[in-house]
């Protein structure tokens, strides 16, 4: 037994897939058995604890303490989550990530993850990334005062690549997308370093589960009808279904009562819409992905598998938005409502449009837009 | 009287040089009687409210909602402010604003410039800005849904007008600062329109002063002992100013304890060091202003004479930083820290340091430095 302390409801690590377990207490990535990402649990019968609780708490995600691994003071954070809800319409709600410190909600996962791999000793950290991830990662890496090097398809906008060289981080231009950045890395990246991608280490799902947790705080214990997500990695839908999952154990909403989750993609890399319209069980890498909401063009998501579980047994479903109509949706949010959306948020508010024609949502679903992160990159 | 409903706490407008009241229930600009900034006053000794009375709160500015004009509901609001506070150094923190929405502080000021524009029947908004302010306005704007005209000095960087034309705003490109841009929109700009240029109408004001009542909260209780702030017009220095008084008359803070106010400037522009160095009452318009601290090139601020008094009241200071140092404390304190840095934040950054050599700040003094925006859309 280390002497590392973790919180004292964390009751391990296991493998998504396979449920093999894995040491919480030394630095982890995939399930060494089968490769697969890994699922952090909780104590949740033993937590005792009511939403009323947080009432007064931090007003960033470290409000939901309990279901994370940390104990106070042994995180790394600038102040990430508790973003704000903002109606926009009539039962339609844009949850506004760009609110997070670098502009996305790639800090709620890249708060976790360093504060974690500090924690547990690591000496310096490194992630591909489609560029808000690199700035995340470049950031939290400034904060815990650790060396970070990041990979991005050359062709990122100039904004994401400055954002990591201010913070100092040794950045890469490679070509392709963040696939290919991911395989330079492994290749040619540097050797004593903590591997932070998307679901090739447990945390950075705990830092953006609390979108959920947040959503529930601000819907006052309701659960809202459909909750419209880009999907890259899928790492936020992924976490976000694990704590619905976790507050129906924790009794903070019925237990069969669940958001549908919709993975909205954009028609040019759209591997999970594919999958589940195909009925398959797994995502395949989408050939030659293009799209200009960066965050989408993600060709194999390790995690797809568990995407199209969640959009399934949620009662979702999936849909890819063409880019000129991803480039109208933005720019028809943000000067509908004062926010400054991503293409990523704009996919989303398309989305909404398009699955009210096709009647998947009806006039009294109440639904949420994720805007993922700040346009200001983009442009 | 009309029917329009205020704060029952709103005691009334008044102008800073000569008190001549104003009636609150029209929309105002500048004292009818000398031309000079209006407060708003508020009637303190019945509010009967305690700091402990905002846990658990809204989390934004709203919830000081006793000393803000509108009750509530009335609002125009994207849930601006309450920004987190981030300790930087031992003794040091940085308020960060940037995470306001539209990315700076100007949100907090074009908040309750537009909401009590709007309330009290505004058809139309515009302004001059250095650059944030424009932003804020048509993101406000787009939200009340009232049209928008902003003027900027032509060099502003690109990704400031790309933001105002992303909210539908109509933008004009002048030669010259902020003070043309000013003279154009009066000359040349939409008649019917509403102007929310600082300190030429009451509530920017207001809403700015909200940071030192979340400072108050986040030092819970304390004050800290030096706020070093970059000045441009000056509406935040005096906004805070007037907030801690009123927090004197609340019983928040103790009647005597102030923090020591520094306004930061940049050297090609520091009307108010220039004011304070010469133990002038009023600022001299400044030749030919210079600086890429965009935020600070204001070369003729209306309410210099009360910058100047702020700091002369609190035992403050003036400080003017060069444009190589305002570059390389930026790029300093983003790497050290993990926030974006803006060039103005950057300059109160170096300003901790020059104020430290001339011991005017000591090694026991609790200090505040603000980074009042995004570096984003410096880049
Ligand atoms: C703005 C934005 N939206 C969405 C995504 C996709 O996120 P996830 O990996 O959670 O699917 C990304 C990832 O890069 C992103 O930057
Ligand atoms: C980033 C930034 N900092 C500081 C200022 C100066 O603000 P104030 O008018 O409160 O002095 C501005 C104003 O444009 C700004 O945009
Ligand atoms: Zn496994
Ligand atoms: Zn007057």
């Amino acid at each position: 037994m280390s002497a590392i302390r973790l919180s004292p409801f964390f009751s391990g690590v296991r493998c998504f897939a396979c449920e093999t377990p894995h040491d919480p207490r030394t630095l982890l990535t995939v399930c060494r058995q089968c490769g697969m990402p890994l699922r952090v649990d909780y104590d949740l019968a033993s937590i005792r604890w009511k939403r009323s609780d947080v009432v007064g708490r931090v007003p960033t995600l470290w409000r939901y303490r309990e279901v994370l691994p940390l104990i106070e003071g042994d995180e790394t954070t600038l102040a990430e989550g508790y973003t704000p809800l903002l109606a926009v319409e009539p039962n339609v709600w844009v949850k506004d990530e760009a609110r997070n410190p670098t502009g996305s909600f790639k800090a709620r996962g890249m708060a976790l993850a360093v504060s974690m791999a500090k924690h547990l000793g690591a000496r310096a950290l490194s992630a591909p990334s489609a560029g808000n991830a690199a700035g995340a990662l470049a950031a939290y890496g400034a904060r815990a005062g650790l060396p970070v090097t990041v990979a991005m398809p050359i062709d990122t906008p100039k904004p994401f690549f400055d954002e990591c060289e201010l913070y100092g981080a040794t950045i890469h231009r490679v070509k392709g997308t963040i696939a290919d950045a991911g395989k330079f890395l492994r290749e040619h990246g540097p050797k004593d370093t903590f591997d932070a991608s998307t679901l090739r280490e447990p945390y950075r799902i705990e830092g953006k589960k609390t979108m959920a947790y947040e959503l529930v705080e601000q819907f006052e214990g309701e659960v809202p009808d459909v909750i419209l997500y880009p999907t890259g990695g899928g790492t936020g839908l992924i976490g976000m279904w694990k704590a619905f999952n976790e507050m129906a154990a924790l009794g903070w909403i019925d237990q069969d009562r669940r958001p549908r989750f919709v993975s909205v993609q954009a028609a040019g890399c759209a591997p999970v819409v594919k999958a589940f319209d195909e009925g398959n069980e797994k995502t395949e890498p989408w050939p030659n992905a293009q799209t200009k909401a960066y965050g989408l063009r993600v060709p194999s998501p390790l995690g797809g598998f568990l995407c199209v579980r969640a959009l399934r047994e949620t009662g979702g479903t999936a849909i890819a938005i063409d880019e000129a109509n991803i480039a109208s949706a933005t720019a028809e949010l943000a000067a509908k409502s004062g926010i400054d959306v991503c293409p990523e948020g704009g996919a989303a508010w398309a989305a909404l449009r398009q699955l009210r024609d096709r009647k998947f949502i009806g006039p009294s679903d109440r639904v949420v837009i994720f805007n993922t992160g700040t346009g200001l990159k983009y442009r």
